[in-house]
């Protein structure tokens, strides 16, 4: 049996989440069953329940966990000046990355949702209107100041985040494009959609989308 | 048991299908069973067998239809005249309206293409490519007529159907904005994201899309 405390309990949690993510994504939530994920992780059913007391709480917290660390990548690319192209392009950038980075993750967030209590899903929707929020920020500053031409904030918001999300429905490294060329055609388009009255030299991508491609 | 000839087996077929949607978007394709299934439909689970011999059969029929019909859609919507602006404004209109009238379908055909064997797999992602080849000739004729500015035809019609596609997600009726609005906005949108270099009245909805917000 799986010992459970210490970093050998850290690395069985991490084991537990990561085979759960790949479970969820490739049987919905479901279909599967702590015990066909205890035998994905080799350890006994038993010992998941410690780390996780029903199958809810690890979906939850998959969730829960995959919305805060967007939130922390966004606070970290978050760029320090107020100019909305600026933040907008670093906006993109991130969604990008981190989406790419979690496809299965991704899958299990976006689809599974239905899964969750009402006052989990509850919490999970404060993230996600969070997180939009700080785009429809840029977005409205960028209106205001007359850099972008906007009809609606908030429509505008949801049709880039599903534009941007839906990369990873068809991007497959090592295919036709890197992620840097998908990002700096992604940034191009985001900026056209938003009427943005820049050179198209602003919105080509920061160092960061570049370091991306290499790791 | 349900009779399975003329008309009562044409309802009970449909009633079937129906269902089969509804607890597939819910559970997950293999969440849900046959027996579940014919639970809801109030026959015996054998009755089921007579129009669906596998499970998987269901599903194939759910998606091949579902992208059938989205394809003679789009060949009833498909304007007459070569001009690139209205025949991607039709695409548009098109698009949304019919993914809004089947939200439940929509993310069954998106979420449940892990659940085909390779053969039927292959033969919807045919289903796909031909409906997104039609976009990507509209795009292509606009970019050679100079009518729209466009890096990358492949990337740019991918973006445009997952930020259309991803209406359903948020989109209730009876909310803020109606099904005209919605693709009014999707409409100029668009129009901008390719950089169509027409007056925004152009872009407007035609009747068509009115009529959808009447139903």
């Amino acid at each position: 049996m799986a010992r459970t405390t210490g970093s050998d309990g850290e690395k069985t949690e991490a084991a537990v989440r990561e085979a759960a993510v790949g479970l969820i994504a490739r049987l919905g939530y479901e279909a599967m069953s702590m015990r066909l994920l205890a035998a994905e992780v080799g350890v006994q059913a038993a010992a998941l329940y410690r780390y996780f007391p029903t199958k809810e709480d690890l979906l939850f917290t998959l969730m829960r966990e995959h919305m805060e660390g967007l939130l922390k990548a966004w606070d970290a690319a978050r760029p320090a000046g107020a100019d909305p192209v600026a933040r907008l392009a670093a906006y993109v950038e991130n969604h990008i990355a981190f989406h790419i980075a979690r496809r299965s993750a991704t899958h299990v967030s976006n689809m599974e949702l239905r899964s969750l209590s009402h006052d989990r899903l509850t919490l999970i929707l404060k993230q996600r209107t969070a997180y939009e929020k700080e785009l429809r920020a840029i977005l409205r500053d960028g209106a205001e100041n007359g850099v972008f031409a906007i009809d609606d904030i908030g429509l505008t918001a949801m049709a880039l985040i599903q534009m941007m999300t839906g990369v990873i429905v068809w991007f497959r490294p090592g295919e036709r494009l890197s992620i840097g060329e998908v990002t700096t055609s992604y940034l191009s388009m985001t900026m056209r959609l938003v009427g943005a009255t820049i050179s198209q030299g602003t919105a080509r991508p920061s160092g960061r989308a570049r370091d991306v491609v290499a790791l």
